[in-house]
């Protein structure tokens, strides 16, 4: 090894799920709306100006904070934004978990958490999930620098009710705790106004699943003004100006049309519940998921070969080669007629009982 | 202080030039390009389908990379892009300056080098330029983790010839040397080529200046596959989707147009000669800058009360309040009318001798 290779800083990379180009593929594994985004976007796209790319952007993303604000009735100072949400998280790890005793999160979570603590060598322990995958309150309740969940979690689908999350953060005080609510418009209760009460919590979200934005990179935070300066402070000192003049004003777009969104993801909720039944009778068993996913494994059949079954047949779900998981597949929520041509492929592909 | 607030990171943030919003001024502040990006770019706006960014953008943003490749005969395992070249520096610091020893950049430079140092706690020292605010190699051949220095070097403008870099270089096989080259399309030589010859040398350039794209956020480092390697296992480890839909077609399609690119370059070249000669019998001194923009004091008119005046007709330049810097004004290059503005200004302002 050459000497400037000793220097090189070692990192396990997360693997992206594929994003295989082609059409008529049905792709449900990666989470995605499988809705356009709001007509506003659209709108907002074809009034903007090329010439004004020669500027650089506005690096406080004013535009897009205010339609946050306006959406979620809170003030400017409370918001953060950032490259989608890994960016605000990552970013958030960066800024709050400099203690030398250990940040706490899931055993099942985000397969990010433990990869951006590595990278910034933060150190990390992980709380077990029950048999049923649930998180348990009591388990937060030890000597950390920091905590961070997703709730719903991910790849179970599970929510956590408000109750319980009060009671993680009222138990945690002298730590951060990062609520991190990709899904929390598909269901369960947002931790959002738990950021009065509560100045150690910091709520995140993304524009990448509801919004049906994951295109454009945005997620933010909201949290109380000491955080948000914080997270702003790191994230000047790092790079000013990371949103684009596109992500700001097509992401403003985005959010001001709250009918397009309650429409959206009520469509997707009624698929995912029908998609439950459909499950179910075809022999899958599965956390009673609040997301736009369902992690679920099979009675008879092994997740494997299924994966890869359903791959050459053009179906793309997610399939985690790790620990613990070996046996379930996580698919998306999609169209009607997409989870139908799903439903159609594993009623042929699937062992009689 | 709350017991959480003891673990925030605590950083001086860089403070970017203002962007003043508002008609008819003359913004010659942030080294932005006063023509609009290629007509190219603005087909791309107009083809781009809003119902794509409901997916994920290519974690290896292909097109980008592809059009790059074309654009400067390198093979695409040898380009990494990022969000602008901000983001592409600092994930350099983060993947290559990991030794115990101090990284080395010039006394006199671009003032996110010891901010980066500082976030990602790198030692880190400066080589002092001289009267004239030359970067000497033999400065650089001490030991060290690291160099890094901007060519032309920013904000003085001042190019180093080939051989001084490879002198640099060369002298440097136990570390990374990272040549920022945010202004190499205005005066002075790449480095590009060299990274054939020196496996540990990186290459960093912007969209932002010659290629008028500041507001879309686009930066790209070229170097040996090993380094490239290594910079996309931190960017995945840290944000696999970095680059939106957006940045990635409309970055391609500035590339794509070589034509307007030389044609813009060469405007701002020459507007910046003879506003060389305009500065001169204005009374200023400054030195011979290869940039889009010039360093300049006067010799009798001292610099911040110029600066405010400026401000308040309207016409914004940089004045950094840094020891040693207090003389000076960094004035981008504009078009020729906004320049004329500047010369009649100053006409009235300064002092007759």
């Amino acid at each position: 090894m050459r000497l400037w290779e000793q220097n090189i800083r070692r990192v396990k990379p997360y693997t992206p799920g594929e994003q295989p180009a082609g059409k008529n593929l049905v792709k449900l594994n990666t989470n995605e709306n499988p809705y356009p985004p709001s007509p506003l976007v659209e709108k907002a796209l074809k009034e903007m100006d090329p010439a004004d790319f020669r500027k650089y952007p506005d690096p406080s993303s004013g535009v897009l904070v205010q339609a946050l604000s306006e959406f979620y009735g809170v003030e400017p100072e409370r918001i953060f934004v950032g490259v989608g949400s890994d960016d605000v998280l990552g970013m958030a790890f960066l800024t709050f978990f400099n203690s030398e005793r250990p940040i706490l999160f899931p055993s099942v979570t985000y397969s990010f958490y433990p990869v951006w603590a590595d990278l910034f060598r933060i150190p990390w322990e992980t709380v077990a999930v029950d048999e049923q995958m649930r998180i348990s309150p009591e388990d937060f309740k030890r000597e950390n620098g920091g905590v961070i969940f997703p709730n719903p979690n991910a790849p179970t689908g599970l929510a956590l009710p408000l109750a319980q999350m009060e009671e993680i953060v009222a138990a945690n005080q002298d730590s951060v705790v990062i609520v991190d609510e990709a899904y929390i418009d598909f269901g369960g209760d947002s931790a959002m106004e738990l950021t009065r009460s509560y100045e150690n919590l910091l709520v995140v979200q993304t524009f990448s699943k509801s919004r049906a934005m994951a295109g454009m990179r945005i997620g933010f935070a909201v949290g109380n003004p000491v955080l948000i300066r914080a997270l702003n402070d790191v994230k000047y000192s790092y790079n000013s100006y990371t949103m684009s003049l596109a992500a700001q004003k097509l992401g403003a777009a985005a959010v001001k049309d709250r009918e397009y969104f309650e429409e959206s993801r009520r469509k997707i909720i009624k698929t995912r519940e029908e998609a439950k039944k459909s499950l179910a009778e075809l022999g899958f068993t599965f956390p009673d998921s609040q997301t736009n996913f369902i992690f679920a494994k099979h009675m008879r059949a092994k997740a494997e070969p299924m994966f890869q079954a359903l791959k050459e047949a053009g179906i793309y779900v997610r399939y985690f080669k790790t620990t613990g998981l070996e046996d379930w597949l996580r698919i998306s929520i999609g169209t009607d007629e997409e989870m139908e041509k799903l439903y159609r492929f594993l009623k042929g592909y699937l062992p009689r009982q």
